[in-house]
């Protein structure tokens, strides 16, 4: 039998060789994307990701490797790919002359989609409040514009930014309110409109796989190359009634973060020691903890605007509070009878999800227990 | 410049190589951990894993490699490697004719140890109540007693095996619950006491990295190698007060699982749709909707044990509850100023613990989207 000094030099050896079959794999699709960006084919294909998947899962079973490992490691790698596209990947659904405009786009949001729109080759002017006087002319031109300003702003950005476009330019916003701003965008503008509420945060590193929810206004033929190229880069577009939309998201959104906001602010109150709390807390705890603390590192205005975006938002909130108070006096009673009668009602509500969200959480939490300590 | 095609039959060569390469890996890996086992030597060393990170990383960026990548998934493989230590591959730090009984050890949480015990070498006895007539005979040759049963039947079953013991048996317990446990231990048993919370479900695939409190009693001389035997498997030992780990416990276990409880209560109530929200909701929101989830296909029982365990943890819900009005005047008073300001306590509270959660739950997100569709 080796020794572990020898076991370990040939570990090395194994790791230079498998950091080298990685680079050159890198390489490979690197070539594949430049190939599939000239010939303008999408940025992700399911399909395809499904037959990697599928056949390496075959390739690894007659190797003799666990289940499971190079599903994993292939994700992983498939990831560095979708990130490492550069600015020339991706084509061009709508050549034209006339620019896109984001109104607001020197804000986090309106960056995002104007370096994707210039990676597209479009020709992208951002407006913001500072250069306004360049309204007329820049919105004039306009093949698209998007609205991407703060809520508390967008009914006066929309009327100002309409009353400069011509009737066939696309009039979309990023509000993530849908009801009350795709009425108004049909009311001030005749042509075609499209809401848009992009679900993810401006920090993420690839549209790949990221929601987002479309409500069409008006004009569909016109507005779909813009669906179209959010599909090329890989987003998700969730098709939604404005109203249906707007119901969602109380739940998603402003009732969840109001949530965490009241158990950050009670958290705060207690001041408990928060090394010792991660000390003691095993990584589903430390998981629960760190979705709490993350939101203080964020914009206050932008959870405030969310939460009181809409009077049915604090319907909602009230809601919930009223809905407490049962709970509470379960325990005070130590009525456990009647708690576990009320949990297996939600059991019942959450049906097959709940047995789907614990399997999905368990791997999660194995896969992030790596990299903790 | 290569076809599509081209380019894909030398993806699948490449593909083909990396498997063949980690087989071997993983390979020389297990023959190693033989070979560590032999010489009873950890599971798992951090600074192995350390070195192995940093050479690698080293490896990968003149190879060229983006950052982060060799890292993640060499924390893949090591998991890998971790997790597939069959049952000889560890030490047995107190060779003994005297064996491990695992009282209530046919439950989920005393099977998870005695295999563990197992795999190193000890003798395991399981007591349940059906076979209480081996107690006297069984306890009274034990080396060290677990005692493993839902908390509303500790103290009886405590105190019942007390009763059998040798006073120099090293009488242990899994409550979740440490400070009246720790207690009542020390009074039935005039020897060694180790109060123990292991901190996560008996679900785990492997104890390395896993949380497992201790909170000493009596005889540290004699229930040392348990502790030693636990680190060995790679877990890790905290140590506390017992009353510092109830007063933690309350915050991190009773108060968060009591608000999921009541989260999904609600929803329960409100029944929207869970496949919309579900495909309306971007990684973040997906995760946050599956943390209230998965509790509901777990144990009711459980859940009301670890929130009614103590008169502490009625006393902190609530004072949670009472915090609550406040916040919810806020929403209906649309007072955003007075939210801002709630909101930079709270921050000020999490201090650079905050901005550290956004970006270890941000690279979770990234790591997670992968298997998400």
């Amino acid at each position: 039998m080796a020794s572990l000094e020898d076991l370990r030099a040939q570990i090395d050896e194994v790791d230079a060789r498998l950091i080298d079959t990685i680079a050159e794999r890198l390489r490979l699709v690197r070539e594949a994307a430049a190939l599939k960006a000239e010939h303008k084919s999408a940025a992700y294909s399911k399909e395809r990701e499904s037959y990697l998947l599928h056949s390496r899962a075959e390739m690894a079973e007659k190797a003799g490797l666990p289940a499971g490992l190079i599903d994993d490691l292939l994700l992983r790698l498939l990831r560095e790919s979708y990130k490492g596209k550069g600015p020339a990947a991706y084509a061009c659904l709508k050549p034209a002359n006339r620019p896109i405009v984001i109104v607001g786009g020197a804000g986090a949001m309106g960056r995002l989609f104007s370096d994707y729109f210039k990676a597209s080759g479009y020709h992208v002017e951002i407006l913001e409040k500072d250069g306004w006087e360049q309204a007329p002319q820049l919105l004039g031109q306009a093949l698209a514009v998007f609205v991407s300003v703060p809520i508390s702003a967008a009914a006066a950005v929309i009327a100002d930014t309409a009353s400069f476009i011509a009737p066939d330019t696309v009039l979309c916003d990023f509000t993530s309110v849908k009801g009350p701003y795709v009425k108004q965008m049909l009311e001030v503008h005749p042509g075609p409109v499209l809401g848009l509420h992009p679900m993810f945060g401006p920090d993420i590193k690839s549209l790949v796989k990221q929601v987002i929810v479309s409500c069409g206004g008006r004009g569909e033929e016109q507005y779909r190359f813009i669906l179209e190229q959010f599909k090329l880069w890989g987003a998700k577009i969730c098709t939604c009634a404005p109203d249906e939309h707007d119901e969602a998201m109380s739940i998603i959104q402003a009732l969840r973060h109001f949530t965490t906001y009241c158990y950050g602010i009670f958290l705060a109150q207690l001041r408990p020691p928060l090394q010792q709390i991660l000390d003691l807390s095993s990584p589903i705890y430390r998981l629960e903890l760190e979705m709490v603390g993350r939101l203080f590192a964020q914009d206050p205005h932008l959870y405030a605007d969310i939460i009181m975006s809409s009077p049915r938002n604090a319907e909602l909130i009230e809601a919930y509070f009223a809905s407490l108070k049962p709970q509470i006096d379960l325990i005070l009673q130590q009525d456990k009878e009647q708690f576990i009668e009320r949990f297996m009602q939600a059991r019942d509500y959450f049906g097959p999800y709940a047995q789907k969200f614990l399997q999905d959480s368990g791997a999660l939490l194995a896969k992030i227990q790596d990299d903790w300590e």
